[in-house]
């Protein structure tokens, strides 16, 4: 039978054909949990499943991301707490200083192409983009994955994106994504596998790809799926931390999708979202001028090296507008070495950045740029939910780091293409 | 008759000779309020002197340091009240992203040779390794001086230091200070001009004195005053934001002092002061091998450039401890350009240490790396007081970023002489 990508990499975890509906226990490669997520995990080990258990310490990776470093001593408990249960099973952790999980589970290849990997944290599905069935479960879920190495699923009915074509100038993956989530809506892919297929993806890096993915659980998909093309499989080259199987992830001719979609680059204009949804996208267009606050580059949506090229590219020579700060966060250590040797971290305190790395600081309200009573924020985050940054009075507004570096020049919303013309996937970074 | 520097900047403030006792109003040259004190010093104006006023706004410089970016919607309400404040009354606001305060205060310029500044922030007293009469104040203290330009002072008693001789290998300046506050304790200088002079200057740029004289408030004392000489004037050049008055910063042959003291730069040790005081220095030797959970390069005691270019020295090509994490902040965005230009930030983040600028972080507690219970931080701060810089139970020992940077490679305190053979001062930075 023709099968999804999810339909493949789910069918070949256990060695026959599945179908949407399907329960399916199925070994995990990777279970990945965060400061937010991993103390409860550990908890629920001791007071409900009678003590620690890891079966196979080599798949279970804590990162302290969210809080990093500590911001009082509650979080450092926390902290503390995440080191001693590495220590004592021996399994992996990235301390405070490498960088927001999902980039450091990416770089260093816990997914891969045909793997599956889950996260107590919903932007696992960042993953996909890498073609590994990568979701976020709850605090409990992650818990009996890292003591059986298993956990249950029910194999998704699926989506197709057929992209096509090419972005225009100044536009950017996170465009398409705010695009995308807008049309179908919060509840448009609800345990879905979204499926992104076609020439378009060409026309992406891998730091773009990974925006896609890591968004569509916006519009509640239960994976977002790509397929590992040459791209991908060169991105995976001496990371992957088991065998990629890359045939998995390019989906059957005739496999059956509940819907299909056709997406054209080319037509895809900066998009910016309205307080308090991902889904509520409009083009840049409709808010020019809209006074900000606050700019924040960075996240696990948007703080990759392309991110900040473009950035840079923008602010080079320019000076962050008086009524604005702008908040830069690369998303790991390897990215802001990157960055660094590139001059981009130079380029951006030169205009007046706050740069740093390894944390996901003002999108989740912890720290590092937290908003106050009716400030207004544009981030190049992935959820402006209300209160999740700041004080509940604050607004955010999410868009790509092109239009965030061209807004923080002006102090207001703004168009992208003034300040860059050309095509990010043509920029050198 | 015969003057100590105090005696004559305060002298020539008011026209006429003064001596110890005397009680005096004097026109201040700059206030200073952070984003700690600023706050109240407005809600003083406001709710006792029956609304906000400022006498004259060049001279009025407000600093948002202290949990810069914001760490929650609390924090950045107050530093909505602080811009709010200076857009309405014409006053300099150092925002987010610009600096630590005193470092501020001094790359523009407002301490400058003979002025007389306030600051609503204890270490304003680092402003006298430029000449400038310069001390800390209560919120409603610096209130008055923002409504008035004016501020009543008692003269102070003095104490001279003689600094002989050169600095041994990896010796700082933080090393002296350190023994002298530990010589003479909490309370040895309460009120009292604290002045260094002698040869041993010569040893010490710009940066290094500037450390000795953030620390002196440690022992009590009013000001760390010391000459400006040609190094000094040197830096002043287009910054001073009034006349530099040299002459009034050599104390007069024969100036009473209460007592004093000749330090041979020589004999100084590394030195480590023990929780929970500045004053309970001892050299590192008695303390090698004491593990340590953080190691912290920065704060307005040491984040400048001679520390940064310290702390790259001895981390190049090599990585922080596997029980250690190590977190530099820069003391302003000027330092931190400057260190990216050297490829100190880049040596230190490769070393694994996490770089940001311009906050006052853990030293406060407040962010950016705050200890957990029973955490042990080794700190280049000016305070390990019981609960400062985290939980109650953590402890922090203080150190000069040689020894810091020494015992991030180890993960215990170290003896910096093992890894830096030369002198700071020979240092190319």
């Amino acid at each position: 039978m023709a099968s999804t990508i999810a339909e493949k990499i789910l069918g070949a975890k256990v060695g026959k054909e599945v179908s949407p509906g399907d329960i399916i226990a199925v070994e995990v490669d990777a279970v990945m949990a965060q400061d937010g997520t991993a103390p409860l995990a550990i908890k629920v080990m001791n007071e409900r499943f009678g003590g620690e258990r890891v079966a196979d310490p080599k798949k279970v990776v804590l990162v302290i991301d969210h809080t990093a470093p500590s911001n009082n001593p509650g979080t450092s408990e926390l902290h503390i707490l995440m080191r001693r249960f590495c220590r004592r099973h021996g399994c992996k952790l990235f301390d405070v200083g490498n960088g927001i999980c999902h980039q450091v589970m990416v770089e260093n290849g816990y997914p891969y192409p045909g793997s599956v990997v889950v996260g107590a944290d919903s932007h696992t599905v960042t993953y996909g983009a890498v073609g590994s069935f990568a979701t976020g479960v709850g605090s409990t879920d992650a818990a009996i994955a890292m003591m059986t190495g298993k956990l249950w699923f029910k194999v998704p009915e699926a989506l197709k994106f057929e992209l096509k074509g090419k972005f225009q100038n100044a536009v950017m993956s996170k465009d398409l994504i705010l695009k995308i989530i807008s049309d179908l809506k919060e509840d448009g892919a609800t345990y879905m596998s979204t499926e992104f297929v076609g020439e378009g993806l060409k026309d992406m890096r891998m730091d773009s790809r990974l925006t896609v993915s890591n968004m569509v659980v916006e519009m509640g998909a239960k994976v977002g799926l790509m397929p590992a093309d040459e791209e991908v499989m060169r991105f995976m080259e001496g990371r992957a931390k088991g065998t990629p199987k890359p045939e998995l992830t390019f989906p059957d001719p005739g496999a059956h999708y509940k819907d299909e979609f056709t997406y054209e680059l080319d037509k895809i204009e900066p998009m910016v979202a309205k307080p308090y949804s991902p889904a509520n996208g409009v083009p840049v267009s409709e808010l020019e001028g809209l006074e900000i606050d606050q700019v924040f580059i960075g996240s696990c949506t948007n703080g990759r090296l392309e991110d900040l090229a473009v950035a840079a590219k923008i602010l080079k020579g320019k000076k962050i507008a008086n009524n604005t700060r702008c908040i830069v966060i690369a998303a790991s250590r390897n990215v802001y070495l990157e960055a660094l040797k590139k001059g981009y971290v130079d380029i951006l305190t030169e205009a007046g950045c706050m740069v740093t790395f390894g944390t996901c600081g003002p999108c989740v309200g912890a720290h590092y740029g937290v908003l106050g009573p009716d400030e207004v924020g544009l981030f190049t985050t992935n959820r402006n939910f209300k209160g999740r940054s700041g004080h509940r009075s604050s607004k955010v507004y999410l868009a790509s780091p092109a239009t965030a570096a061209a807004s923080a020049i002006e102090g207001k919303i703004t168009d992208p293409r003034k300040y860059l013309n050309m095509r990010v996937r043509d920029l050198e970074i």
